[in-house]
């Protein structure tokens, strides 16, 4: 007998069930996505080496998957390096091509080689697996699914709005609670150059991050022992001291940052979208939060992060503005914004919190018994109008005992079921069985669709 | 500046207008599949390379792509492989998991590793992308994409009636003018034994396949040229004078068959499912074509092959039955059958035959043109409205020349722009232009959801 077989760790099989409630949170984002006027594109899953290495630091061209060369790849490789067994050396020549490791190389890559195709602003949404070699874990896989949208071509942040709206309306529709939380690099970047200590921006974020845990003192301290000088503590303090609304922290960084260019440049940006925002409220929680350093080696404005605000540790969803994305191309000046919705974290989330559709295991609406050859071509026939009218529709193959068939229709919590033996068709009606009740009713043949289609609306 | 970016050879990117051309196609295959209650699942892009070696032969195995190990993956092979550069050795080593080559294998090693979770019949469908490291050549990629749709764990034939039925359905939908193939593995096995000949059946099928190019004595002369005794060609006279509809064809057959049990076994099956196909007509053509013998190392049964009619060479869709799948995996005894739809050659096809809708470059519906920051509050409230009432609508984010922003919509090919300056807001009533006619109406604000509504019905 041959072992069992699997599939290689990190990796999942999504079995229907699973697929039917993926595809629910795939197709909302999907609405939501073209209702705005964003477009699918799709990109191949394998890249070139060249196109991937040297994107996502030293850690990730690690974590890329390569694909080994065909052939007789061996053959070109210098036998100092084999017999070495370098396997740096030899790597750079038996591979040239590695696994999508995100969205937003490749899509700079597509604006950059299509460039003379498209037209701008382009907006586009992208949903597809990327890979990554880490270390598996609950809720980390090696293949997970990423639903980008990104508009470029187009400074405006009105598309910083459409963003946050598209992601409110999207865990709106889906019914998860979200805090939207938003800040602006170049606010960072005022904060370090008013501190006099622009190089020591990662330590100030990560000390004011801890604010609500370890209150303003701790915070004091911990940038102390970080070797922050007094001086740079004292002119933080207005900012360790920052709270209230979006609009009352702006007010204080305006006159903390008046100094700063760079700073004032991201007060004015973040109130212009802060205004956008104001025009329709949006039903998720807004909020300035100076804390929120992600991304900051790509992301040059807006910085958008999304949390479920029912659970804690829960990013699900995040982007910002990055204003050369496609300059590593060769084409330089081009300011993109996005966001990506992490699909695997999303599902994980609703899961938690009991959120997606009842549990289904399948997309058939009725069943119709299989009663054997005498009876067969009309309950072909039966089957054959339901699908005509749209109502999903099996029937059982195998003339089985009516035991299995209705265990089956269980099983696959299919909710109808049709029963037209010798004696129903000679009646001219059938017995439609609702599964979840145990209800039976008679119904004439010419009308069992359109009393099945009433159950369906009802 | 850096080289302009390129995608592997025989990789392709899907633009927007490509991807709602596509999705046109996936979405009618998977509308029909589910109609039929049949239900998806996906599965890894890697599975292990103990699962895919072995299965698709020698020339099958070459064309797999293999990912490279992680880490120092040249530590553990032996010294003497390396200094040998002994590609193959070394690949054993320093490989453990492949790209899908299709969705069939994938298939089998899901039925055995979730037998216990599975309630048979399973009905199955599955949309994704395999890949295959062959020569790339017009219309054949390295990644394409294939729907399969299968049923296991059931020997009824009416399984094969409704995968006629769902092809059928598919092109009919799709506008596509088809011939559906059909023949049974059985009744080859028969001709092959009736000959005397059994080893030499793919010799017989090849030659009686071309009955139709080079005439019945031409068969007879390939045939003996092959090397087969005349004695065999003699019993096979009736198989190459076969012609007339299917029922005369297996009447003929019925006879000459007589002392083969698979033979009739075969013929048995045949009649079973025209049967069956009698009961509702078809749009497609579907005949009994002996000279069909695709897939013989798999298939028990039925053969399917589905070309379509107004192309010569296109065959587009194709299955059967099998009746040891999972053997291969451990767990024996299960019949299944399916077909798999080619989506690259079906879009090839169709646009071939110009059956794809009118090319669009969007799927937004409505642009609402940017006045600036006076008339910028207005004009988010008039496509957030549009957007409530589920138009898909755009608002250019920058307030730029009306030039540009009309060349944009005309460009995306976005169907009607809406017009309101501040003279239209002083007004309350917007201007909506139809790009297609040039058309301009004059509507006021609160009608003009339902006046676009209108123009979308009609």
């Amino acid at each position: 007998m041959a072992q069992k077989p699997s599939i290689p760790k990190g990796t999942r099989d999504f079995s229907p069930a699973e697929m039917l409630r993926r595809n629910y949170i795939f197709d909302t984002i999907r609405k939501i996505f073209s209702l705005y006027g964003y477009l699918p594109i799709e990109t191949p899953a394998m890249e070139n080496l060249s196109t991937l290495l040297g994107k996502y630091g030293e850690e990730g061209d690690r974590l890329i998957f390569r694909i080994l060369n065909s052939g007789n790849f061996l053959a070109d490789v210098s036998p100092s390096a084999l017999s070495a067994a370098d396997t740096s050396a030899v790597t750079r020549h038996i591979s040239e091509k590695g696994l999508r490791y995100d969205l937003t190389v490749p899509f700079a890559r597509y604006v950059v080689q299509h460039r003379d195709e498209i037209t701008f602003p382009f907006r586009r949404y992208q949903i597809q697996p990327v890979w990554r070699a880490d270390k598996p874990q609950r809720g980390r896989y090696r293949e997970f699914f990423q639903c980008d949208v990104d508009v470029i071509g187009s400074d405006s942040l009105l598309n910083e709005d459409e963003l946050v709206r598209i992601t409110d309306r999207i865990f709106g529709e889906l019914g998860i609670n979200i805090i939207i939380k938003i800040n602006n690099r170049k606010i960072l970047a005022g904060i370090a150059e008013i501190a006099g200590a622009g190089e020591r921006l990662t330590d100030i974020t990560v000390a004011i991050d801890k604010i609500e845990k370890i209150g303003r003192e701790g915070v004091r301290q911990e940038l102390a022992a970080k070797g922050i000088a007094p001086g740079v503590i004292a002119r933080l303090e207005p900012i360790i001291d920052l709270s209230g609304s979006t609009e009352q922290k702006l007010a204080v960084l305006k006159k903390a940052m008046a100094e700063s260019a760079s700073g004032m440049q991201g007060i004015r940006e973040m109130e212009e979208l802060t205004g956008y925002l104001a025009v329709e409220p949006v039903k998720a929680t807004v909020e300035l939060d100076l804390s929120l350093a992600r991304g900051l080696n790509y992301y040059t404005g807006t910085i958008i992060e999304v949390s479920a605000a029912d659970l804690p540790f829960s990013s699900i969803c995040g982007g910002g503005r990055y204003d050369d994305l496609t300059g590593i191309f060769g084409m330089p000046g081009v300011s993109g914004v996005g966001v990506s919705f992490g699909a695997d974290r999303i599902y994980d989330v609703m899961m938690q919190l009991n959120l997606l559709p009842e549990q289904t295991g399948s997309s058939t609406e009725v069943l119709v018994i299989n009663f054997g050859s005498a009876e067969l071509p009309a309950l072909m026939k039966v089957a054959g109008e339901l699908r005509e009218a749209g109502i999903a529709t099996e029937l059982y193959p195998d003339p089985a005992k009516l035991r299995k068939q209705f265990a089956y229709a269980d099983s696959c919590m299919i909710p109808l079921v049709v029963i037209a033996g010798s004696n129903e068709l000679a009646a001219g009606q059938a017995t439609v069985k609702n599964m979840k009740t145990g209800e039976q009713t008679a119904v004439p043949f010419h009308e069992l669709t359109s009393f099945i289609r009433r159950l369906k609306t009802s």
